[in-house]
């Protein structure tokens, strides 16, 4: 499946000439379609270093990669003070892995696979770990909302960074304690070590120009499109990012592999809340640009709502394309009012 | 028990005369009390003839018609330019069935056999299906509460209505192909097609004309007793509506089979959530009258408090009376508010 | 480690001095160290008595003094007209068992015993009755909030309050035909009867006074520090009168009794849902305050929150440190929140 996306690096070419031939609307939708490949590519080279690496450098490498893309896009974003398309991205992040990327995987697993098991014990413990990191993730909005105390906010936005993070490592050095991370077993290193390091150092040079490209788009497509950058942040970007990790998800899910599916969905989301958030807080401090983690009304409740959702599914340790369907469905009325709003 | 409830035909000559006599709140609550057993009739005659028919145009029967008096109620409202009273309906049925219905069935049926067991897992699988529809219920009125583009949330709600009505039929697809729907297993055919037929018209067209002056009579109780059109649209007129559903739901409790009583009460939620709503807003457009999904804050508040009650009793497989009573305490509490506010 | 709690008793006599010297400050923190102790014997006395009492009578005696100290903290702000600190004490009560005594057992117990397992059924069948308790407790908040139907609400405080107690002893009830008890198990009755009796009379009579003492400093706290009642109310008091519950609930889980863990914690988050909170109720119109049960978006928010991440840990029936560290970040950060506020 990732070798048909392969053509769409025929897009990195293009976006850098409508960049310079100033056609904006096109550059902006040329760097959307290079990044799918681009991450897919940095994803493997990850892969492929993390078992040459043996298992805690592999397993804290593949942790730490593995939201690359988005941390980078919204890195740049950032840095043109597009707030609300970072926040929005994070939550849109969120609600991309919980319902369209496992939304999917249990619709097309279902249909293929009929009705399909998992460990429910084992994921119901990483999807409480996830809700966890969530909930503290929006706990700032919940307490701040409507208040004007702004100085109050950014302490608190830093101490709850800070927090994040440190249960973030705390998270990874007790998955390094419990468990093998069989990363290799996934999929066998096909590339050298070098190969590995060169692949993962040119895919992010260019994730990082492309992104850089896409960021300055944004202005102009809401301008001319009439969308609106929040919903470019939460449905456009997320999407965009995600796409190998979506791929990865259905991939496993076809072949009736139910808990890789649900452990792609799930690390993704706890990452973004735990990892990804706390730095983005951290960078824009050093940037003196100070982001607060007071997320709008309307992220609060698509997160929330997908969270109780993801529960209802994961509880029974079964799920059939129905679910899968509702899952889908969810995303998608939230998308139509996400772009009518 | 049907049986007793059949005296309550008389009321419907009741109820005729006192709208010719134009004592109108006589005459409303001799309708609320002539649909009751009229619904339990309708009921019957669609289980017979369900039993008649085979299993996949049975099960698509008992599926359409289940919900048909509060489908007639609702429409005469709509006419009559309702809205209030049409919405506050789907949330109380909701409510109704699974606080109410559902409470009083595990209090009596535990009163009666102590501790009892169902199927945590086919039974989580039926709420999880539940609890997405409610959710897809419910985010119009989450995503646009407050807002004021009407236009939007015209658009929006024909497109939710049109996912929920698709998830509906994926759904009764699903249920055909997975299980036999075991409709004659419960209660054995009793009449003839011709006679299960014409019980069915005749009870339609009774429960048709008893719906229209119910909806004739809400404006002058309303002012007569000082009662709110939202009080009598979310607590009364479900109550009225599946008084058929909570005496089957309490009769499977009652006989120990938990499991038929929990498919009751959330097969009709999930039933309100994705075909009346949608048929609503369907026949309101057709109508002129455009019937938006903008649910008020308290009906929001109510579902979403009621979803998540039924959540924590179904978790566990196991269900006692005291479970029961505080289902029905939390109706009771939100009924008095609702008779407050 | 009680006994070395006993070493705070020496605060009483310097509560008593500062409270004559006129240092408020001091006399505040004496107060609030000395009621540490002595809520510990109290409990201690409670237990030894229910040993002497049988076992209808000792379950009695324990479910009615397990929060006697809240509730002689909350009486005496009630008089001191301190509604607020009052309701913040009670949201905070349930706050600290399910996030901080819950988090500190399952975290401390995890690093001693590594991944400790309990029994789902069980604990999901009481945490079942504690979230429809708390739900009912909520109702009145999320109904009236922004209201301004003054009459209406307290109308309403009451008919709920009834409600909640006599579900608290339909609850009583049930546990008594159920299961035997079990108070002796845990510790056998060390002290006399007439000994017991008389140290809980002691013990309540010198809470009582510290209580007052305690109560009477908080306006001065409040000046001094610049903390707000709500932070005292929310975080301190409930700290200070759950000391006790958090020891015996941390030993438990460190000795790897997670299922005693799990019970304290959660029936006392019941008891201050079904049994102090309508006592407060009662008692307030009784004196003339009327003390309504409209909480406030903060209580609300965190209680509502607890509520869902406390079911995300039991749903499992495993519970490891990171649950445990991830329960008292979101306590921490809360805290923080309500200090900031």
């Amino acid at each position: 499946m990732g070798k048909y996306l392969n053509v769409l690096l025929l897009a990195i070419p293009f976006s850098i000439y409508f960049r310079f031939s100033g056609n904006e609307l096109a550059m902006f939708f040329a760097a959307c379609l290079a990044i799918v490949p681009l991450a897919g590519i940095m994803g493997e080279a990850t892969e492929n270093l993390a078992c040459h690496s043996g298992e805690r450098v592999g397993g804290l490498l593949n942790a730490t990669f593995g939201n690359a893309t988005e941390l980078l896009i919204t890195i740049f974003a950032l840095r043109s003070g597009l707030f609300d398309v970072v926040k929005a991205s994070i939550a849109g992040s969120i609600l991309g892995n919980i319902l369209l990327v496992l939304g999917l995987s249990i619709l097309l697993g279902g249909i293929k696979n009929g009705e399909q098991s998992f460990d429910r014990v084992h994921i119901s413990n990483q999807t409480s770990l996830m809700f966890l990191a969530i909930i503290a993730l929006i706990i700032p909005a919940v307490f701040f909302q409507g208040g004007t105390q702004h100085v109050a906010l950014e302490e608190f936005s830093l101490a709850v960074a800070s927090i994040l993070l440190v249960l973030y490592f705390a998270g990874l050095f007790f998955a390094m304690n419990r468990s093998h991370s069989g990363i290799c077993e996934v999929q066998e290193a096909r590339w050298s070590r070098s190969r590995s390091l060169l692949v993962l150092g040119v895919s992010t040079v260019m994730i990082a120009l492309e992104s850089e490209i896409l960021v300055g788009g944004i202005e102009p497509v809401t301008e001319a499109l009439g969308w609106s950058q929040f919903f470019i942040g939460i449905i456009l970007i997320p999407i965009i990012g995600n796409a190998a990790e979506h791929f990865s998800a259905i991939t496993m899910a076809i072949k009736n592999k139910m808990d890789l599916s649900f452990e792609i969905a799930i690390g993704s989301s706890t990452q973004i809340a735990m990892l990804v958030t706390p730095v983005l807080v951290f960078l824009s401090f050093g940037m003196g640009n100070h982001l607060t983690m007071m997320f709008n009304y309307y992220e609060i409740a698509a997160v929330s709502l997908a969270v109780v959702i993801a529960q209802f599914i994961s509880l029974d340790g079964e799920s059939n394309w129905l679910e899968g369907a509702l899952l889908v469905a969810a995303y998608v009325i939230m998308a139509i009012a996400f772009f009518l709003l």
